[in-house]
């Protein structure tokens, strides 16, 4: 049997406000559920300040040990904006104006209006490949496999159409989750036994509180809908038998 | 002047179910909002898989580099729950029952309900010191400056003002936020100044939408509170110049 090519990723989201915890994260959730539909799997995010230095090791780091990394954060006009001159340096790229992006802005902006605040965010690494912005303009851009996006979760999700072409993912991750009315407590030692069985399956268990009852979701992940299929059919023997209510399967 | 003592801290989110987008992270916001208010900065937030060699490589990591790490995750009583072992390994210390925890939740189960299951919570590095649950009984646990805490957001929140007193934090950050009708463009060379004049000031940006309107609302944070206020009448003195609706200060 030929192994299914895994491929992995990480997210670095930059930016104090999330470090402070002014402001939820919420990019995280929403480019892990998008990698996962396409076949790629995030083994790991990181929330780091904006740094220079913080910023050029991280990058410098995870794009070694990650097939794909995608930035969130610092690519707007102001002073703390400082991905694209940080990017720059972790590739030893020259920090200059886009022409393509500056002719997209210069397009997009009213005649007058495109002064020198928004004409920071046309300064890029060198020869970086854009990432265009339908919802408000400024584009972002990739250099390798080093993919930069905005920080404000509705514009960056109205970007991801935009790079699906430029990711090659392996199979895409398939789950089924089983909802039961119980405590993680009754069913831990059968799902440890499950899991021996398929020990190639990803098998996670959350408690849930709903509607003033507890319950536990088990969550199956696999490429292969055959295995998740088998295991599934395990954990509902196990739970016949101990007559537990099955909430949703 | 004697500079004041600046504590910092990571927070390590273990949890295959955050990495893969099914749950959103909330505990970040929590803990860093409750750090600041006892004078403790996240400098760094990471997401891990539950990988028993990933987690003993990045806590023995982040526990030199920090001074306290918060983990959040993996100490329930099921198979995927593997942030106590993991720990143990981490400071090389056995990984047996505690018999303090143990005592604990034998009085908080009814009867015959302190089952096989539920004792693999009482399984902690040795002589690890404990952190009480007021909401489920089984409690967390500490070893030097590593605090493990549970993942489901509502026990967690709940076991924070039982660590208050093993926390030695400097001085609390405050932060002032002035909101403005305006977009970040318009001020990013004003703002750029007034952060040039108070290089030692956090000072951040952050575009907001509300009820329609595009506004942008600029954080101060230092432990300072003289310098908060030094910076804000900068602000708003060109803001003033500039004929800028202040929303909100």
């Amino acid at each position: 049997m030929i192994k299914n090519k895994k491929v992995n990723a990480a997210i670095l989201i930059i930016g104090n406000e999330i470090l402070s915890g002014r402001t939820q994260d919420t990019n995280t959730t929403t480019i892990a559920l998008w990698l996962n539909s396409i076949g790629v799997k995030v083994q790991e995010v990181r929330v780091i300040p904006d740094i220079e230095e913080t910023i050029v090791d991280t990058v410098n780091h995870l794009r070694k040990v990650n097939d794909y990394v995608f930035t969130t954060g610092g690519i707007g006009p102001t002073h703390d904006d400082i991905t694209a001159q940080s990017i720059s340096k972790a590739f030893n790229l020259n920090y200059k104006i886009h022409n393509e992006a500056f002719k997209i802005l210069e397009a997009y902006y009213k005649p007058g209006e495109f002064n020198e605040g928004r004409q920071k965010m046309v300064w890029m690494p060198e020869n970086a490949n854009l990432i265009l912005n339908p919802t408000s303009g400024a584009p972002g851009f990739n250099v390798e496999n080093v993919f930069c996006l905005p920080g404000v979760p509705s514009i960056l999700k109205s970007m991801l159409g935009g790079i699906k072409n430029k990711i090659v993912g392996g199979d895409p991750i398939l789950s089924h989750t089983i909802s039961l009315r119980t405590v993680e407590s009754e069913i831990a030692e059968s799902l440890t036994d499950v899991q021996n069985n398929n020990k190639d399956i990803e098998i996670g268990s959350y408690p849930f509180f709903q509607a003033g009852k507890l319950g536990v979701s088990i969550v199956i992940r696999s490429e292969d809908q055959s295995k998740i299929d088998q295991c599934t059919s395990q954990v509902l023997n196990f739970v016949n038998k101990k007559k537990i209510e099955v909430v949703d399967r």
